[in-house]
């Protein structure tokens, strides 16, 4: 079929700039020095500019109209690839090119004020233009011309599949089951001996054990890296080279142990995609749900794990005897798992985590069914919060104003972090049942885990939709029970 | 006038490509694992391909040869740009493209036949290739339609203005003035205390103090980087981000050193570009020749010298005290300086270095003279060597096949190699009246020195012609006698 040929042909090139900006990214973040920047931007600009000609030219909408039409006469590959790159191309070509502008010029300005908001405590400074975000998204979304409740599209965008009626069920089961849980567990009173966390640890060495953990975790060093960066990232072009980072906080090394684990996880899942997907519309991990289910468990259930300190505990006491010498196994245990009511989501433990996630989605969804205006939201976060996890921030720079997502445009987005430790749960259950979990752990067989990903999930890129994908791997729907009942079993095991 | 910001425009384009495949290109030849080659060499290619299309489009042509025809309308910098720019279309659209193609994929393939030659020391076995590159250079040579010596057309190519009478006059004065002061030197029967040259100086420690050199020759860290790489090497895209490699061998740690600073005299040079050249035809250090002055000075002229030691042998020393702590600064200073008669190029000492690229002008010369055939070239090789150096290789793979150049089609390019130390010496004297460089080597101050380079050679970018330069620093045309006065001193000193 011509038509398909052009259209990969096509793709083909698209993906060679998309290419070389990805590079360009990756030097940016891990190494280009600040005098780079000002002409790098006005170089990218035209590369990224050419990109998007390319990616929306009228050639490239007739041949992706045409295949569209004839969707039926496709093989499923090929119609999976065609509806991807038309919903792709529908966004972008349905809203008016001055809007599009306008929208950027508003984000990249956002990002700016929110810092400033934030360092001075200013959530009025910066609600305007959060007003505004909100009100382009809501306009896009009328573009789009689905006919669906406008935060429902945004979820889908994140997560293919899941609209509110899903991470309603998802986020009551939070509230009814784990919030009383989480309640029991903050008010057990269990006294951990774990002073030695925020003790000194040389970058150097930390670095050294962190190399450790990358061939524990049996990461293909011929086709990928690790490096170091200010926010640890997961980056990958095709499975011939994923590489991702770190950081090393000298006096949090646990924050460049469990940074390493959960970036692995993302990137033995893009280095265990079949290359044949690469030079089709199906490559890379199939959603942010998806990835974030590996990297959480490789970060929770296998690097928070007993067994894996078992194994492991004694390298990281060779390597700092001082700090750690006269640590038991079982204290470490516990400190990597230690559980706190805390204000800031990215320092937030595994048990508390979704209960964070809860209150962006409910925010979120409040105000795209026009529920709430916007200066109530630091009210609402801090009545949550109370609500929630028992706390009060002391600021709206310690509440509302955290994290940058909404500057950025990235609504929806937030409930795919807790969806992917609940997906990690249902496939932990799975998993189980077919091989020894803790035994591989324990006795240093990562690999046999890994091939299990690599058969049941990685191997498939995004040929499969994330909860098509779900289903075949754990034979029932989206089910967040099993998230519930792994932190219960986990948690009460340790604290109660 | 429209027509020229019409050529600006293009060029800009023209270098966003060009800026993307390098990120790209340090990144392969300084991260890149394995694995990320295959795919890699496909996505490129398409950028690559994209690139000389822009660069050869009839559109871009018609633009060029439009300003070309009132070249006497424009102002001087417009003019250079146009000049520069219709030589470089001028060699690219006038070969006819099968030939080109044919010629690319000689070239691609003759580097990996040379490499197997090398390895087995089977000089026939790459003769052919070797014939065929030769025979097509003297054919594009034709192409060009420049009324001249072949041989001319192809060193002009390399080092503008520079061509066989210049050449011939600089290596005859090396013949006659410096070849019996070398075998003088040789035969002085100068003992060194230099056993600690080849010992074992770990890798790590080596890198502390490359990066103490960083400092210390007063490397902007802002606007620039230091990395190791198999075969060091500079890079840059414009004078807020340019950097090099180093390599860490460790039972020769003067390696590091050298090639270190070697590589900050490249950088220091593109640093102190004015910016303002960035988006004109002439960004960048102006020739290889004038480059190479700029490295070999640093390497050589502060590099080993003795007041740079007398400054600096302290923080070696202190890192390494095993291996030289009982070395005396003098004894250091020898071997950093220690001459040898040697069979390859890149292992050669400052003073035989020159004799080893004059063999090499000599033969090219010959062969694009067609006064002797590719096959002759061992025999004539070992004769020269026997000449100059007074040692014979014991076979092809330490004398003839010893470069790559050749087999990647660079004829006419050894001479700039030594061409830059000439230069170097010329630039030398002229500071040596402004400026007292061993005071301000011997106290630290390279500052001075770095901003006299700026204001007199760096500042201009390529907006002057090589020798152009030279004649306006030093109020001379290009005279070798500087060198080999240069070399007579400071190796009498120390030999005889």
């Amino acid at each position: 079929m011509e038509l398909l040929s052009k259209f990969h042909e096509m793709l083909l090139k698209q993906k060679a700039y998309g290419y070389v900006l990805n590079i360009a990214g990756w030097d940016s973040a891990t190494e280009a020095p600040k005098g780079a920047f000002a002409r790098r931007a006005e170089l990218l600009g035209i590369i990224s500019g050419e990109l998007f000609q390319l990616s929306t030219s009228n050639e490239y909408q007739e041949v992706v109209n045409g295949l569209f039409e004839v969707l039926d006469d496709l093989d499923d590959i090929s119609r999976r690839e065609i509806k991807k790159a038309k919903k792709a191309l529908d966004k972008i070509t349905k809203i008016p090119k001055n809007e599009f502008v306008e929208y950027n010029m508003l984000i990249n300005l956002a990002q700016r004020k929110w810092e400033d908001a934030k360092e001075n405590n200013d959530f009025a400074g910066f609600s305007d233009d959060l007003e505004k975000i909100f009100s382009y998204t809501k306009k896009f979304v009328e573009y789009y011309g689905i006919d669906d409740h406008p935060y429902n599209v945004l979820l889908d965008e994140y997560e293919t599949g899941m609209s509110m009626t899903e991470y309603d069920n998802f986020f009551e089961t939070l509230k009814v089951d784990l919030v009383p849980f989480v309640k029991q567990v903050l008010n057990s009173g269990k006294e951990l001996n774990d002073d030695f966390i925020t003790i000194f640890y040389d970058a150097e060495k930390q670095k050294v054990f962190a190399e450790y953990l990358v061939d524990v975790l049996n990461f293909d060093r011929d086709r990928g890296l690790m490096k170091k960066s200010v926010h640890p990232f997961t980056w990958n072009t095709h499975s011939g080279d994923v590489r991702f980072t770190t950081r090393y906080l000298e006096n949090f090394m646990f924050s460049s142990i469990f940074a390493a684990i959960h970036e692995l996880g993302h990137a033995t899942y893009e280095q265990q995609i079949d290359p044949k997907w690469d030079a089709t519309m199906l490559s890379g991990g199939t959603s942010m749900g998806i990835h974030e289910s590996q990297s959480r468990f490789y970060e929770n259930m296998i690097g928070r794990s007993y067994e894996f300190w078992e194994a492991h505990y004694w390298k990281l006491q060779e390597i700092f005897p001082e700090q750690l010498g006269n640590i038991s196994l079982k204290d470490f245990h516990l400190a990597v798992n230690k559980v706190e009511a805390s204000f800031v989501r990215v320092e937030a433990d595994e048990l508390t985590y979704p209960l964070h996630i809860m209150i962006r989605y409910e925010i979120e969804r409040m105000i795209m069914s026009n529920e709430i205006s916007i200066s109530e939201l630091p009210k609402i976060w801090n009545q949550k919060m109370v609500e929630y996890l028992g706390i009060q921030p002391k600021d709206d720079s310690e509440g509302v104003l955290q994290d940058v997502h909404w500057s950025a445009g990235l609504i929806g987005y937030f409930p795919t972090y807790a969806l992917g430790s609940a997906y990690s749960a249902q496939f932990y259950y799975t998993m189980k049942k077919e091989i020894d979990i803790d035994e591989l752990v324990k006795t240093n067989n990562i690999q046999v885990i890994n091939e299990w990903l690599k058969e049941k999930i990685h191997n498939f890129g995004s040929s499969k939709d994330p909860l098509e994908l779900l289903r075949e791997v754990t034979n029932e729907d989206f089910n967040p029970n099993y998230y519930v009942r792994y932190l219960k079993e986990k948690y009460s095991k340790l604290y109660l």
